[in-house]
This record gives structure tokens, C-alpha cells and sequence, in this order.
């Protein structure tokens, strides 16, 4: 059997029928991804290899990193080739591992290029490659949409961001693919990061409001929300190191927990700092806040459970967050999102809702959570995410699915 | 080979010869079940497969609920046909679910109905089933019982419960079928729930005791187990949401902690609220001197560990308790399991033992927890639970028994 | 196919081929053992299979007690025969766990009895095996290191020992097998542990040192350590049953955090009680400067975390420590981990470092954790441990491994 060939991973005649006959025939909706909306604009061509693979994807660091290559050939300003070459040598050693997997079905499916990659043919790969991404308009952005089929992708952004691009891509019709925004609203609930003052100043700039009080703020919010749901956002993404619920002191989420959800608020403008408890107070009511105009306009509303971030303190200073340095947490998180999703619904404000976790052990959990807030008016209305990031592999996916299975409706997924 | 036949998931010749030849010849002794007394004693016939199926039973309205079916047709005043109707329409999304196959396994075993339901067939099988149900007298609840070989089964019951219905059956011994009695105790453990001091007064009533103070309650109780055993029972069965562990505030579970617990009891009775760790500390207490009378009338101790209990309070308020809205807890439980085995053991009143845990990461601490605490005197005495209620699966058999297996004895489970 | 042969789970060509041709023909190095350095240096030869087997194992006795077994015959004063009968009649009901492979792995590599042990052949293979062990000089400490080509071994050795055993075997030259001590100094860290004064007082005594102050005690270790190396350690190893992690009060690891871990050392060297807090900060503080220590001097710190050991009193109060009753622990690790593991690398402080956990669900953050410390100095610097002790098993094997991959590079294991 050809290396990773056609039938990769259908080892049964009803997977390669399912899979050639039914499956690959479907457009792809990413509903979550990482693209930059200006390189879609501008219809982007990657100069090498090294650029599309390597500028950054911090899965690909991170191997590099555990195979003891230097920095310079990962982040830092090696020559383009020499960090090409690095990975070609890193590649063999992921055996195991899925980037080996997505490393060699890109280069099978993108460039026509069978034979795996390694140090011995770097070379070779690196000039085909390299051509294939200057010469062929299958492999500009837009040919990559048009060849593999993509209705549509989300896009992430800030609450503060213009949308520019989108506008652009939208008014200029050069791509069939729909590029619609996500609304990642995470540095308006982050009221413990010292930037927190200066990024609510950005978000009254964008919604061209002065906030000093709480309401400004839920009007702002509102406000941003209308202008993504304009721009063709259907979907909310939320990153949670970990579960907050914390309703007012005397247990209610009503009358005095705005009361004190303002209090804090107003009190963390003025340079204090919230305690755990404000903090954790104040995440859960601008997420039952926001899941209500979810809810209006019929968002879906994603929570990301469990990445714990940028753990080397050292590669924060040096490189900036995201870089490859956040981890799989493990706190509990059952009551609480048990809470904050009953919250939701006693306000009669739960959106569609898409739960995913970092941590494999939440996922029994979180399925029989989220199957106890389905309803009449949707089928599958609160869904158990797919396999995410670390998880992102056959183990993880399997394993996803098997739950769900087990728990919920799989085919309702 | 036919859908589900009689070798289904026997995949091997071994696993056919072991249970045509051996385990299908064994009877059935389900030890833990919620079968309902009067049912029994009045040898029931189900109306139709609605009453059957849907009426009590919270894994098919979840799935329901997941497939976007309307309440009124799951708990709610629909007809039963238009019910039985959106079942037929559910269960070939259940794929992968165990619903799936304990239907079919139900329609096949049952009524000789070999075709797999949906909306299709549904008005066939809905006339055949119910036909059978009527005039076949294999399906009354005695004619099941005489069917499938089974031994005896153990119903679950209050303590203030008056076995009328056990009685019944016992004395006019329709069947062969031991039926007999659980003792599950929750709500007199349970100090942090509104309705316990009305509970301790029906305790009273049942025991024809006046209950003021904590000897009274264990006076009580330990008269309800005596009552219980008369009836046949041999197993105690406790809920536990949290693993409670609280000693005394010295640390100790002597004559301080008998103080302390009758402290906390008396307060509560009089209208007081316990504090977490008194509710704990109460919650221990009574279950390490419940222990201690299962322990001299040989019975076993059940815990059933991690289910967070009635998480959607709409529903709670709508449907009550028990109706579908439970869930996998999260908790961790190593350290105060331990404790709360070790003292029980410490003071010689360690009763044989089954732990269960709804969250499957709690099979590794459980089962070398259990594994410290076995004895000379009864082989196997203290046991890993098989897989409960959400794990009650393919996958969760497999991992109980291979946990199990690697930890301890699976022969004498 | 015959019981258990030569390709005992190797179930592939590929697996078959991999094993005999290459992985066979390694030289065993064993860094983490528990062999004692003086049966070594002896080169004892066993009494016979009571003496190897049961003297010591308490993954047997565990089974041994699960089976009902009388403490007499496990670790009593019974008779060695009977012993081993009662041996002979638990292996095989412990088929599906490890115990029955290892046993029939020792009889047929060992001793070249293929029959698989029970009650009915006890006699014979008693007889046969202490003859073996008698007369078959393959069956001394050195046989079997010769034998099984064995290159070096490390034992586990506490800081204050003299390592004359191992400064015998080196002199004498009598095996070829290097036998290396590892550093374990957990007594130095378990302030809160009532013999501690007491230990502090031998470590002064080993390094020739009055210890008074923390300065004393940091100079002491760096001597032992310094003694250790100069013996050929190459590894520390360190017992966890939670992870700690506290800075200074302040949150510093700096100057303040000296300070305190030197004042909570003298308050408990006076007979002091430490709170939880301080008995964590102590052990960070220690754990961050012996980090350095092995750093220095190139040595591989290994991490073992969540045993909790003990569990029964009385049974440690009649056996001892380490007699069967420790158990797999469910503490969160995450976020304590990450924060150990970049204090000392803020520090520039640390070393080859070893993760092993005895609870699962702690590898997928531990494999993301440590997998965000990795250098380009050392290709695979940080590792995720092998399956240990309770996870040592076929199951546990494949989950360390599979998890590895994914989320690292298993070729660099």
C-alpha cells in the first residue's frame, strides 16, 4: 500500500465508502480558525515553504523545541531554508505524532509530492514546493479555497476590531468562500490583566462611548455585537483558563449582583485590584450578560475550556504569548459550568452553545452538562466541541466521539 | 450475519463458547435496581410499550430531549402513540449510544421483533408489542422474572419505608423471585438539605421514637436495619455527590467527635444552618456508624460516588427530581475515600464494600484505595463497582474491568 | 501457539522483527530500581522463590490480600512452603493483570518452566526452581545481571547514607554491571513530618556539619550531593503526593523567600508546627535549590508524584511503610507544576528532568508542561516518565506512550 495513500486511515470497506463517497464530497465549513482576514484580502502567496509552515505554527515549534533545535531556527532570523531544513530533520522523528500526519498529507494533497520528508530530501521538496507556491494559483488563498472547497471560514477577532478586512473581502467578490468574523470578546473579561483599564478605554473608541460605569460597558459590548452580527458573525468564542461562576454575595443573580458587578468593575477602573472572587464575579456576569445577545441573535456561543497559558516566563518576555508555551489544565469544572449554563437558562438567555475542553477527563462531564440544557426548539442545541489543539489527533478524536456517542446523540453532532 | 443476533458482540470463539455455554445459563441476581415493590406484588402488566419504555425512564427522554423532541411528548400529557412515535423517530439517531441496542436487544428478547425501529415501522411494532404485552404471560413482571432466570433482585428503599409490598410478595409467593430490600439512607445523612428535620421526624414515626437528640437518630436507625434485615435486605446503598471526610475539630474520631456531631444535629433540628465542614463532619459520622451495623449483620455497603444531582432547576422546579437532569461530577475523591475507609477499619466496622464512581477517572484511586482495605476473612471483600449508569457501556465495562483486572483481582469480582 | 513463547505479545511482523533484531539485543540500564546495594555487593543467591518473590513484592501481596490470603502467609511468620502455595493458588486468578505475565515471564526466562503455576504444580516447580537456585550460577545477583546483559543499574539511596556497599562493589570489580546510587533526599523536604529535627540531625552528622539555620542545611546537602556524584550518581529522585509550589508571601522567589523558608526551618528545628502553607514553601525552596545542584553537575532530576501512601494505619502500624498500602492519588497538579518547573528555570536552574505520575489523567498536562521547557542544549530534556508501579501494565504502557507521541516526540523518549 502506497505511503499514506487515498485510503489513509479507512481500514474498512465502509469507512473508504463513507469517506469517497459521502464525506470528502462535502464543502468545508471551518467555523473556528486562526486565518488572518488581510491575507485572505489580499489573496496571499506564501514566498516558501518556510513562511507558510513555519512563521507560525507553534505545534511545529514545540517538536522543534523537544528535538533541541536552536531558537533562532524556530522563531528567531535563521535563513528561511536553514529553518526548512530543521524541520525536514525534526519531521522523522514525529513519528506518532499527527504533524506528521498533516505534514505529509499537505505535502501530498497541496504540492503532489509522495515521498516523506527528511533531511535527505529537503532539498528537492524545497524547490518543487517553493515553485509549486510561486507558479501555480491553486495555491494562492483563494485557489486553496476554490480547490479543497470551502464554503466558509471564521475568522477570530476582538471586540475593538473594525473589520475591515472582511468589508474588503466581502465588497471585492474575488473568493466564493463566505469569510465571516468571530466575536473573541476575552480582554473584556479578563478584569485581572493589568491591560484591562486600557482595553475597555479601546472598546468605548469602537463603540464611540466613554466608559465609566458598567451599563457604558454592556452597551458597548451590545453595540460591537450588532456591528459583528452586520458583518455576517454567527458565533462567539470564549477562552476560559478556568470555570468562573460566582453569583452576588448573598448567592442571588439578580438586582445586587449588577449591583456589585459595578462596583467592581468601577473599582478596578480606578486602579484596585478585584480579589478571586470579584474577578470570578465579574467573568460570570459579563458572560450571562453577553450570552443574552447571543441568544437575541442567534449566535452560537463557543467556550474553551482548560488551556493554561504561557508557563515559561522566560519565552513570554522573549517571544510573546502564543507562542508555543500554553499547556492542558486540570481543574474541576463541573458545578461551576453546571452553574453558569443554569444561570443562562433561568434567564432564559442560554445561546447554542459549543463546549470544548484542553483536558480529555472533562469531557464526560461536560457531555452529560451540556445534555441537560438541549431543547424542543433546537436539536442539538448544546454540542460537545470536537477534539481541540493537543487533542487534535486520532486519539483525541476518537475519544471525543465515543463519549459523545455514549452520553448524547453523536449523530445529531 | 443478522442485525444484533445471538452472538452479538461476541467476537470471538471464546467469548461465544463462554457465554452460550456458561454465563447465559447463569441467573440473574440484580442487586441493585429500581424496580418498584408494588409492581411486583402486583405482578404487573405494562399497557403498552410507552408505559413501559418511556414512562419512568430518564436515559431515552435525555436522548429525546437531545434530538430536539417537545417535553409534552417525553414526560408530558402527549398520547402515548404520538410518544412511542417520536421514540421510533429518535432511536436511529441513537447509533452508538447503548439505547440503541438495549432497545433492540428489548424488541428481539422480548417480543421477537427482529426488524430495528423507526417512524417506518413504528405502527407495526407499536400493534404487535402491545398485543404481546397483553396476552402473552412471559411479560408480566412474574412471567419476566420466570423468563430471564432470575434469582433475586434488591429493590432500593427508604428507611422509613413499611416493606408493605415486600412483605406481600414474600408471603404470597407468586414468584420465585427473592425480592428484596435496599436500605439507602441519604436523606438522614443529608443535615444541608431544607426538609431534614421534617425527615428525622418521620425517622421518629417509623421507629416509634421521639428524635431530639443524636442518640436518638442512631437509636433509630439502627432499629430501621434491624427492620430491614427481618426483610432480607443485605446491602446498605448511599449517594454520595462529594466524598465526605470530617473528623472531629482535634482531628480525632473519638468521644470529641460524638460531641461535635451531636452538636451540629441538635443546632440543625432547632432551625440552625450547617456550615460545610459541620454537614461533612455530620455526613461522616453517620456513615461510619451506619458502617458499623452493616458491618455485624454482614450486609455490604454500597457508595455510589459523583453524581451532581438536578442541574437545570427550570426542570427541577417543572419535573422534579430524578427526571433526566443529573450529571458526571468532578470532585476529587482519593484522599477523603481513604480516610473514610480507614477509619471505619480503625474502629473494626469496615463492612464488606462496593465503590462506584460516575466519573471514570475515579476508577484508578478507587481501585487501589479499595485494594488496601481487602481481608483475610472474605476474599474479594471489598469491591470496584462495575461501570454505573452513564458508564454503563461498552466503553465503561471495558475500562471497570481492565482497571480492575490490572489492579487487583478481576476473578473475584 | 505455546503459553506465553518468545513472541509473547508481539503480535505483528513488524513488532516481531523490532524486538528480536533490535530492541533484544540492548543492554538493559535500569535508572530507578529498588535493588539493595548490599545483596548486590554480597552477590546473595535466594533461599528460594519465597525469598525472591514474596520477601519483599508488595505488588503480590496485594494480590495475595485481594484473594483473602491470611497475612501469615504474606508477610507473616508462615512457613516459606506454604507461602509460596498460597502463592500458587492466587496466580491464577490473576490473570488480565501484570502479575501473571511477570510471574510466568521469571519461571520460563529463569528457570525454564514453561507450565503455567497453580496449587497442582507447586510442589514440583518448588522443587525444581530451588534447585535452580542453588546450583545455576546464572541464578546469583551476578548471574543474572550477566545473563540478562545488564549495564547498569541505579539503586535508590537516601543522602545520608555511607554508600559503602557501593564503594565495595566498584573496588571488587566483581560484576561488570555499573550500580550506581540515586539521591533521594524526600526526608529533607518533609518538614512536616514529626521525625524531621531528627533527620536534619543525621544529614549533619553525614556531612560533618552542626545544622542550625537553612544556610547549614543547604551547605550539608551540597556535600551529600557532592559525595553522591563523586559515586557516579547521575540522578536524584524526589517523592511528591502533591505537588508544591509557594513563593514568598509576596509572591517573590527572590531575597524575601530566602528569608522566610530559613525562618519556618528554625521555628520547626525549635519544635514548631508548620502550616500548610510553609510546609510548601519549604519544600519549593529546597526542591528549587537542590534543581541547581543537579544542574551543576548534569544529573537528571526525576519527579514521581501522586502516591499517597499509608492509607491503612493499622496495618502500617503492624507492617510498617511500603507494605502494600499506598495507593494512586487525584490531586490537581497543573498549574503548580508549570509554576516549579519555571521558577527554576528563571533561575537558570534546571536540570534533565523526569515526569512521572501515578495517576493517568495527570500525563496529558504533564506532557504539555514539560514539553514547554525543552532546550535547544539538549535534544528530549524534558521527559514524560515511563508507566510506573501501578500503571506498569500493558494498558498504562500504551496511554504513556500514545500520549507522548501526541503531544511530543516519542522517538526522543
Amino acid at each position: 500500500m502506497k505511503f499514506m495513500n487515498k485510503d489513509f486511515l479507512l481500514m474498512s470497506k465502509t469507512g473508504r465508502s463513507l469517506f469517497h463517497k459521502a464525506a470528502s464530497k462535502q464543502p468545508v465549513f471551518d467555523y473556528h480558525c486562526h486565518l488572518g482576514p488581510q491575507e485572505i484580502a489580499d489573496n496571499k502567496r506564501f514566498a516558501d515553504l518556510t513562511e507558510m509552515w513555519l512563521a507560525g505554527d507553534h505545534y511545529k515549534w514545540r517538536a522543534m523545541r523537544a528535538n533541541g533545535v536552536s531558537e533562532q531556527l524556530i522563531t528567531g532570523n535563521g535563513d528561511p531554508y536553514d529553518k526548512f531544513l530543521a524541520w525536514a530533520d525534526t519531521i522523522p522523528r514525529t513519528l506518532g505524532n499527527p504533524l506528521y500526519h498533516w505534514t505529509h498529507l499537505e505535502l501530498q494533497r497541496y504540492f503532489d509530492i509522495y515521498d516523506p520528508l527528511s533531511s535527505k530530501n529537503a532539498a528537492s521538496v524545497w524547490k518543487q514546493a517553493n515553485d509549486k507556491l510561486q507558479n501555480d494559483d491553486t495555491l494562492s488563498v483563494h485557489g486553496i479555497f476554490k480547490k479543497f472547497n470551502v464554503y466558509a471560514v471564521g475568522t477570530t477577532d476582538d471586540p475593538i476590531d473594525d473589520l475591515r478586512w472582511h468589508e474588503k473581502i466581502s465588497a471585492e467578490k474575488k473568493t466564493a468562500t463566505k469569510v465571516l468574523p468571530s466575536f473573541r470578546p476575552d480582554r473584556a473579561l479578563n478584569i485581572d490583566k493589568p491591560d484591562f483599564a486600557e482595553y475597555i478605554a479601546k472598546i468605548g473608541t469602537a463603540a464611540n462611548k466613554n466608559i465609566t460605569k458598567l451599563d457604558d460597558l454592556l452597551g458597548a459590548l451590545k453595540d460591537r455585537v450588532a456591528f459583528f452580527d452586520k458583518h455576517g458573525c454567527r458565533a462567539a468564542d470564549h477562552d476560559l483558563e478556568f470555570l468562573p461562576f460566582e453569583a452576588a454575595v448573598d448567592g442571588s443573580t439578580g438586582g445586587l449582583w449588577d449591583k456589585e458587578a459595578g462596583e467592581i468593575f468601577e473599582k478596578v477602573l480606578a486602579g484596585g485590584n478585584p480579589s478571586k472572587r470579584e474577578t470570578e464575579c465579574f467573568k460570570t456576569y459579563i458572560l450571562c450578560y453577553l450570552s443574552g445577545e447571543y441568544c437575541n441573535l442567534g449566535w452560537a456561543m463557543q467556550l474553551h475550556i482548560a488551556a493554561l497559558r504561557a508557563v515559561n516566563t522566560a519565552k513570554l518576555r522573549q517571544l510573546g504569548p502564543n507562542t508555543g508555551y500554553d499547556v492542558i489544565h486540570d481543574n474541576v469544572i463541573a458545578a461551576k459550568l453546571a452553574l453558569l449554563l443554569n444561570t443562562m437558562e433561568e434567564r432564559g438567555k442560554l445561546p447554542k452553545t459549543i463546549l470544548y475542553s484542553l483536558n480529555p477527563a472533562d469531557y464526560y462531564p461536560m457531555a452529560t452538562i451540556m445534555g441537560s440544557f438541549q431543547s424542543e426548539d433546537i436539536p442539538g442545541k448544546m454540542q460537545l466541541g470536537s477534539a481541540w489543539w493537543f487533542l487534535d489527533n486520532r486519539d483525541g478524536m476518537e475519544q471525543q466521539m465515543r463519549i459523545l456517542a455514549n452520553e448524547g446523540l453523536l449523530s445529531r453532532f
